[in-house]
């Protein structure tokens, strides 16, 4: 289990945890006043959301992402989203494909809805590997033990890589083909830093949105889904017995947030690549071919090397150098570490690359020993 | 599946969903706008909850409810916090007890985690049969399926009965005695109307509290979670994968609401008697015997009769009388309807009671058929 931290604490600075380091805009913020004096606001709304939020939503569907036949529903956070699904498309024991290194939540939640996990294998971009997913699920075909639900984080988290729409396209085709639920993240759709991102829609594919990151809207709690019309029965069961509703104060917020808009994210998310050029500075002792990531969503991984104990470096850069990190033995990447360069601005931002240089570069000097 | 309603929809007036006709203190309301300018309300806060929340829920639980040893953890709503415990406690085709009437969604989250439901025994008062409960214990044991989990509702929703601090400490001594875990949903802990409510402590036992139907907030999602610290482990997994955290907007209005307090809760349960009788005269033509509960939570459940069709009873009384309520078959109580008593004040209330009265004097008039 990893600990949540704020991004500073105790003189620590930390690239850990995925967030980003501003605050929603100003329109939520209004937003917000304006549903204190709701009486609404207290009081339940439907399961799927607060009606003008999924309207809202629908309408950023098909402009944004050209989703135009899904159902939307409103959930406390894209977890929550994810979970839904879960409990939704599995029964216990059934395969689901995590593409590793993997978002650990998404590991967890097929852990406590006790599927049958097959980790799949990616590409030396850190891309998920279409050609191993097809031969995977031929086999699962052949021995009676089909792949039913596979999950794509697009962008990915904890790898930092865009997912190219060919691949998102072709992983859809195979899934189809062979009868697989795709569910895709797309929590960090607005970190591509220029690229297209692309959501897949049709009968079989659930998609989880996420406010948290492009919006700094992690406290209020608010993701959604856009998924098939015929899973909807299945959804309001999970969800009704999670969480019955969303906030709905926080759905409000989330409409003042759609008005602020795509644009208003992409200035901030464009402003990233200056802290992404000093964490990539940061990681240049492990050498160039080392440090990946870096074209999507707000992570670059570093290579430590094979057999270096990744969570005792990170304990020892936090003790030594006051710079936290994530081991990716968390995510499925032993040997490696996850950084984030977008939950510290600035000077804090500066401070935390330079920190890191240095324990890495000592590190280095010492073979790999701490 | 049941709908989520408001309790005015359409000209329909309900007595279906169980909320409560008020909203949140104002101190809750004071606290939310405080709460506006800071910016950690956007930040995600630990997964436990917001700390200073947990500390006035130690000091609420240690003064209200007696309980000093257990960790607290606050959740996205008392539903969160059933969900989170049910799959920290139960592995798939794990036996859990609910006594039947049972709270829907209870039976829903054991279905989710593939958990192995044995409905309990009620007794002609609709209180957990505790001599049935004993003899399911002894039958597990013997049979090597041991019941790993029994939930209590205390007081009791659908049944509207007060559970006696007896009852709840011999199912507790009976638990733990049998190795199982006891878990009390006291949501309705503050609706009692003068009697004793009792929340057991114990190295085998979760309390599941509310701040929905007290303190009129159901739409902030707050709920809490008071459980032995042994489990503080795995319950965080759950919160994690679920949750990350809690809204943290929501989490200070609860803080709010707490200095509001107990007092500010039980004037107005207090004033709940009077719409109790008048619903309570609603449900007369069935006859005084049928008609049950009322000494707990918000709700009375009437029998209509063995065999008579209950849901279709309850979309009569939408169509025909404009009343709404739930049927009996969704909590386990083929038969009867569950009405609330708390979702409409004052006139609403009155033309309500009025409806049901009417409607159920033409049932009864034309023996049962509509």
């Amino acid at each position: 289990m990893l600990r949540r931290h704020s991004a500073r604490e105790g003189g620590i600075l930390s690239l850990a945890q995925g967030i980003v380091h501003w605050s929603p805009p100003e329109e939520a913020m209004a937003a917000a006043l304006r549903a204190m004096s709701d009486r609404d606001t207290s009081s339940y709304c439907p399961d799927d959301g607060y009606l003008p939020l999924c309207d809202a939503l629908k309408a950023k569907l098909e402009a944004e992402n050209g989703l135009k036949q899904s159902e939307v529903m409103v959930t406390q956070g894209a977890n929550q989203a994810y979970m839904n699904t879960v409990l939704t498309l599995l029964d216990q024991g059934d395969k689901a494909v995590l593409f590793s290194p993997f978002y650990f939540n998404h590991q967890m939640a097929l852990q406590l809805a006790n599927a049958s996990i097959e980790l799949g294998k990616v590409d030396e971009d850190l891309l998920p590997d279409m050609q191993w997913f097809e031969g995977a699920l031929q086999k699962g075909a052949r021995d009676g033990e089909p792949i039913k639900m596979v999950t794509l984080t697009s962008p990915c988290n904890p790898t930092g890589v865009h997912v190219p729409p060919e691949t998102v396209k072709r992983c859809a085709a195979l899934c189809e083909q062979h009868g697989a639920w795709l569910v895709v993240d797309n929590t960090y759709e607005h970190f591509t830093y220029g690229r297209v991102h692309h959501a897949p829609e049709a009968d079989h594919i659930v998609n989880v949105f996420s406010f948290s990151k492009g919006f700094g809207m992690m406290g209020w709690r608010v993701g959604y889904l856009a998924y098939p019309p015929r899973l909807r029965h299945e959804m309001l069961k999970s969800q009704d017995t999670i969480a019955i509703c969303p906030t709905v104060m926080s759905q409000k917020v989330a409409i003042g947030a759609l008005e602020a808009g795509r644009d208003w994210v992409l200035e901030r998310v464009g402003a990233l690549e200056e802290s992404k050029a000093l964490v990539r500075n940061a990681l240049e002792p492990l050498g160039t071919a080392n440090v990946l990531g870096g074209s999507g969503a707000i992570y670059m991984m570093a290579r430590l090397g094979e057999g270096v104990n990744d969570a005792e470096v990170v304990e020892w850069l936090v003790a030594k150098h006051g710079v936290c990190t994530i081991p990716g033995s968390a995510c499925g990447a032993p040997g490696f570490i996850r950084v984030c360069y977008a939950n510290l601005a600035d000077e804090d931002c500066k401070q935390a690359a330079e920190r890191l240089h240095i324990g890495l570069r000592e590190l280095c000097e010492h073979g790999m020993r701490y």
